[in-house]
């Protein structure tokens, strides 16, 4: 069957879906707590293969826990184009940031066979382990791993609070996979995404074209110093870690304020500290944090200031400190053509659009890396995300669905 | 026999008890991690109870765990003299702080054992549970509640970090007694501890004679706000608990240093937040802190700013904050005609001495709210505790093991 300009998705069909998803990892109310790699994730994940493998699919998983499931094309020879996201969630997470992009690539290839349409191209859909960083630090491990940005044996040695490591994770919920983690040629890659900001919702615009990302520059720091007692121990040869890393924390709070008029956000995201305990001071803590900004310049001022920061409060505290590790992303990397090719499909679908930048992290940035990548972002109510109370309609997400549905079948019938 | 003024304990006997107890619950090298209620904390009390029973003592545990060592007195109608500490520790802790004064005391038994001396009062060792609030906020729990400052209820409900309650705790490793808490008459008590500060190991004094106590104030704070995420959520819009809380610890640090050169000291002591991850702001963050001077009416100003400081914190962040718990020891509180025994006894045994503040908490302030009391002070060195590296030598220790058993000797003879 030929493709015509009409076609829409089944938008109660991606409803149900999306309701169905909703009931696994529940969270507090209305949202859901599904960490990577824990029994809701792997639930979730069999769930979804289910689909795929209902939907005609043929999944693979690969040895960072990423799902493909394949949808031939007629010239199966031809690198596939790549729909996806993260179906993992925050601790107080919501039903759509990364599950859209998941389901309704399953939505856009259920769609393409009630139409009987065969792409030239291969289509996949990906869900990709560990976007949100909730469990293992950092955020958006596997895409990262498939983009050669993390080496695979550090990824499964990526531990988490609970005492747990990746790999032993993978291995436990049985989604340690054999394929190799990337290296093979991806024509595009397309993430539909809530837009987990206010902009989409406020303007009453149906679809956000992302025309690149927030410049954001991300921390793990540690502090040293010695523990004594919270009474005798005189002020100046104490060195309490956590003194120091609340001093880090609060410094890059200064600094999101410092940016907030331009737009740039800070973020102290974590701290743990040992022994925490009322009575002693602490010799170790270890702070996340991160800063965001519009302008690739500034987002580098700001980073080089926690940088700064961090020896300033170690030195405040008689501490040490260290960057542990450092990761970077956003700018221009989506493809023109790309873009291009999401705006025109929106126009034609008469929709209205908005062009706008990406604040949050996604997979997309690490795609944008080994292949043609755009992002298409639908409203959500307020802007709320990474909270249960995160909320978008079947209203809010049919034009970007529809968006998806055309620009990648578009895309896989070059 | 009669007690002569010229009886000494047995230094190498006490040695070879400390180093026992070295052995149970073990921590970092030399040092000790000896959580209040813990397998490790019911190993030393069982080893503690027999050696004591070994001694000819009458064992019984109260409803708080408090572990009592009697020894008959001539007139055992009358009020017993009692002397003890501790035998849990911090995480990191030593092998000192605490033990030396129940072991201290065991030893002045077995002395008196030596000498078959019977004194004309009953004399009782004691074991305070959880003196430390390393593992169940508040410090001195066990011994508050036996002068009355706490209720048996709410202590039974301390939560650990682990998710146990001290009750539950108490029953888990066999030390939930009969005895009802405190309400029974004292004749006076005694705590022999390490310094824990400089002063006698600088100025190379033997014996610390305790005059008072420094005036400590004690927070549990919490702090509310939203979950967000950590990228597009604009700055003014963020309620972060965990910025309040940062904020309140670097406050509460600067008021340390404000105070520091009078002898103030404030300690950042703990900090939970929840989610507490990368890429979500928390909504929930509680801290612990306090604020501690020789002067009572400057730490009652440090106290206030700390309150203060509290609704400063929330604001900063868009939270609010509130205090859950507070508390509040030191002052003129212990015994002058005791002090006055102590300082007679080191004299008699040609130690040198030296008046000084206790700067800790202690079980002795909460004693000295139900019988007249007293602390005496061992060197240690450096002043290092709540430390691996704590560490007192027999010669440290001896002369202040002989005042207390010539101190509290006199008063059971009275």
């Amino acid at each position: 069957m030929a493709f015509s300009s009409s076609n829409q998705v089944n938008i109660e069909r991606f409803w149900t879906t999306i309701e169905k998803s909703a009931e696994i990892g529940r969270g507090r109310e209305g949202g859901l707590s599904r960490l990577a790699l824990s029994d809701a994730d792997k639930t979730i994940r069999d769930v979804f293969v289910q689909w795929c493998r209902e939907a005609g699919l043929t999944v693979t998983v690969d040895q960072a826990g990423n799902i493909f499931a394949r949808r031939a094309g007629l010239d199966d020879t031809l690198p596939p184009v790549l729909m996806g996201s993260h179906l993992d969630t925050q601790a107080n997470g919501g039903r759509f940031d990364g599950i859209l992009g998941v389901m309704g690539a399953l939505e856009v290839v259920r769609t393409l066979n009630d139409l009987g349409h065969q792409t030239r191209r291969p289509i996949e859909i990906v869900n990709w382990t560990n976007e949100e960083g909730a469990r293992f630090s950092p955020p958006m491990t596997a895409s990262g791993c498939f983009a050669g940005a993390y080496d695979l044996d550090w990824v499964h040695q990526r531990p988490s609070d609970d005492g747990a490591t990746f790999g032993d994770e993978l291995r436990r919920i049985g989604y340690l996979g054999d394929a190799p983690v990337g290296g093979r040629d991806l024509d595009a890659y397309f993430e539909l995404h809530i837009e987990q900001g206010p902009i989409l919702d406020a303007e009453k615009v149906q679809v956000g074209v992302v025309t690149h990302a927030y410049s954001s520059h991300g921390f793990i720091v540690e502090f040293k110093g010695e523990t004594a007692h919270a009474g005798p121990w005189p002020m100046e040869r104490r060195r309490n870690a956590l003194v120091a890393a609340a001093r880090l924390l609060v410094a890059v709070d200064d600094l999101g304020w410092e940016h907030a008029a331009a737009g740039g956000k800070a973020t102290a995201a974590r701290i743990v500290a040992w022994p925490n305990k009322a009575g002693i001071l602490s010799d170790w803590a270890q702070t996340v944090c991160d800063v965001r900004h519009d302008d690739p310049a500034a987002a580098a001022v700001m980073a080089e200031r926690v940088e700064r920061a961090v020896g300033e409060a170690a030195a405040r505290a008689g501490c040490t400190g260290k960057v542990l590790e450092r990761w970077e992303w956003g700018g221009r990397i989506f493809d023109d053509a790309m873009i291009a090719g999401v705006r025109r499909h929106a126009d034609a679908l008469e929709y209205s659009t908005r062009d706008l930048p990406s604040q949050a992290g996604h997979d997309a940035y690490f795609l944008a890396r080994v292949c043609p990548t755009a992002m298409i972002f639908t409203p959500c109510r307020g802007g709320v995300t990474h909270n249960n109370n995160e909320l978008a309609t079947r209203e809010d997400l049919l034009p970007g669905l529809n968006v998806l549905l055309h620009s990648a079948t578009e895309r896989a019938n070059r």
